[in-house]
């Protein structure tokens, strides 16, 4: 269930190896900030993380990402002269031409302030600023599940569903830094269907496909008088959560195969969505939330129905020629891609 | 109720006024070929057009393209030598990169036939290839409706509904050739969902918001014995269709108006899902069903409430900033798009 914090080791060299010029990504979330030091082929040197600890402000922040950064340079042998760029993702809603954060519910004391800017000053070099999603997505797509794609839709499972667009080698920002939130399309349009996580948006689809999503229907259905070895592993201490329906359902409790069979039709519906609107060819399932991913039988069959439901619904034209893989990189994704976006920029030299 | 045909006489010149090179725009439609030849700035110097007759085949067909052609540029002035490149729409489904058209409905003659090239052949330049509902957009992205803006989505509402998306620039094409089909997103998952107009696909913004979905529901609420002045009329010899909706709903039919209303709010409700996805901030809605457009109260009704659902659908922070409006070129936004696809591809030779 939980997700891979072992990088593919092809993913992973030493400075002798190492491709120049390298890249550094900073991946910041609510509760820890990664920073990975990557080379031009999108393979790591090294990594590490600092606490977020929101409430000592950024600058303070800003201080320890720079002083961990040393530390990672050192460890591997390299010095900022060797870093081109640095890419930063965060959470959203942002604005990206200005380089702020704006309302993030995880990060209050980081809304408005010039992060990209000041990252900048600090390192002493351009900074590219992305979406946390948009930028795991990335990851994936330079180095990952989509790298033999030349566009790519990664979805994010977890608390919510994130998103991230990758077209023609792009990511897809968005004329107000609302590109790729493809967790907010609508799959239900009833007046009464499910709201979001984060309030608001009703019908969309992660009201029905994220971990908080998964633990309300199987609430539902507990509440509803369905039996389920849930229950006793609730009297027993244990917590409703995606994890607990994902140890049930491999072990064979009906109705937890039902809540993550029904979890993959609703992705479907989602994605032919998606499929229909850029036609990706490649569309990665990213996330804490996989049900095991390839390495149980309940994970594999998640991603067959998945691929099933979107496989009933989708043209022709795209049904057999559109691949859903899961993501490989895990919680390396985000400063991969991060890193990768700042390679991008730097390449294109587009903003 | 039926698109304009009588282009802005800022978008039309003369042969002095023209900024070279010009292109060459052929828009294939399954009854009629119209062909435009338009400036660097995108005016028309002139345009004309040739019956499809499917059942001649298509050297036929390129033999009378060239010949109107030949006939267009000397009306304007001009020759082939101030033509830089052709671009040529089509329905899809088709093969982008190989030039071809695939299963196209209306034009069963025109299928596996390597068009694009056959094309260059005879005028002797390059054609770029493009879904007609994606030149449409171009043409309105270019120099129509969304011409202030950097990201774009066309909505074609029609028949069927067709889609063209533009992002920087460009018109999204998709790994199959089969990008920027916004008519086939999901609005609604149920299994009863109504059924898109070609068959296939169940709960697709088609089945709800195009001509066809609209004679349709219009229909079943008269079986289901609803009044309307709509009865009369048809008693008359009038034909069901949305112009007569249109006409009656102008006069104060309530189900007419009524049945107007709901289809800006399943529209209301694809755009959402469209705007969450890419973040156009540009909307523009085309095709001849547009309910009278801006000149009438109807339709002025029709385009508030298209926005009205989609405001209160969207996030707070594309909720203002995406504008919807109605599309300015009616039948002439697919040659002049083609035209400036090709002028694109010119300039950036990404094909």
């Amino acid at each position: 269930m939980s997700q891979s914090t072992t990088l593919d080791p092809k993913l992973l060299i030493s400075r002798a190896e190492a491709e120049l010029p390298l890249f550094l990504g900073v991946d910041v979330g609510g509760t820890n900030i990664k920073i990975g030091l990557v080379d031009e082929r999108g393979r790591t040197l090294g990594q590490t993380k600092v606490a977020t600890e929101d409430e000592r402000g950024v600058p303070d922040a800003i201080g320890r990402i720079v002083s961990a950064t040393s530390d990672l340079l050192n460890r591997a042998g390299c010095s900022m002269e060797d870093v081109q760029t640095v890419g930063l993702g965060t959470p959203g809603p942002m604005d990206i031409p200005n380089g702020l954060i704006l309302v993030t519910p995880n990060l209050p004391g980081w809304r408005n302030f010039p992060i990209r800017d000041k990252l900048s000053e600090a390192f002493d070099r351009p900074v590219s600023f992305a979406n946390d999603a948009n930028a795991a997505a990335y990851g994936e797509f330079w180095v990952g599940s989509g790298r033999e794609h030349k566009n790519m839709i990664m979805l994010t499972l977890g608390t919510g569903v994130g998103g991230g667009i990758i077209l023609d080698g792009r990511s897809i920002e968005g004329t107000n830094s609302f590109g790729s939130e493809c967790g907010h399309i609508i799959i239900d349009s009833r007046e009464d269907a499910r709201l979001c996580v984060w309030g608001g948006g009703r019908g969309q689809l992660e009201a029905y496909a994220s971990a908080s999503a998964v633990t309300q229907r199987t609430k539902e259905a507990l509440q509803a008088g369905r039996t389920s070895s849930l229950v006793k592993r609730m009297k027993d201490g244990a917590e409703l959560s995606p994890l607990l329906v994902s140890e049930e359902g491999e072990k064979g409790d009906p109705l937890c195969i039902e809540i993550v069979m029904e979890t993959a039709r609703y992705l479907g519906i989602g994605i032919t969505t998606l499929v229909h609107t850029v036609d990706p060819g490649s569309i990665v399932l990213g996330g804490a939330m996989n049900f095991g991913g390839m390495a149980t039988e309940l994970g594999r069959k998640f991603l067959e129905e998945v691929r099933s439901e979107f496989r009933s619904r989708a043209f022709d034209v795209v049904q057999e020629s559109t691949h859903i893989e899961y993501a490989v990189l895990g919680g390396d994704a985000g400063y991969i891609g991060a890193a990768g976006i700042a390679r991008h920029d730097s390449m294109f030299a587009t903003r």
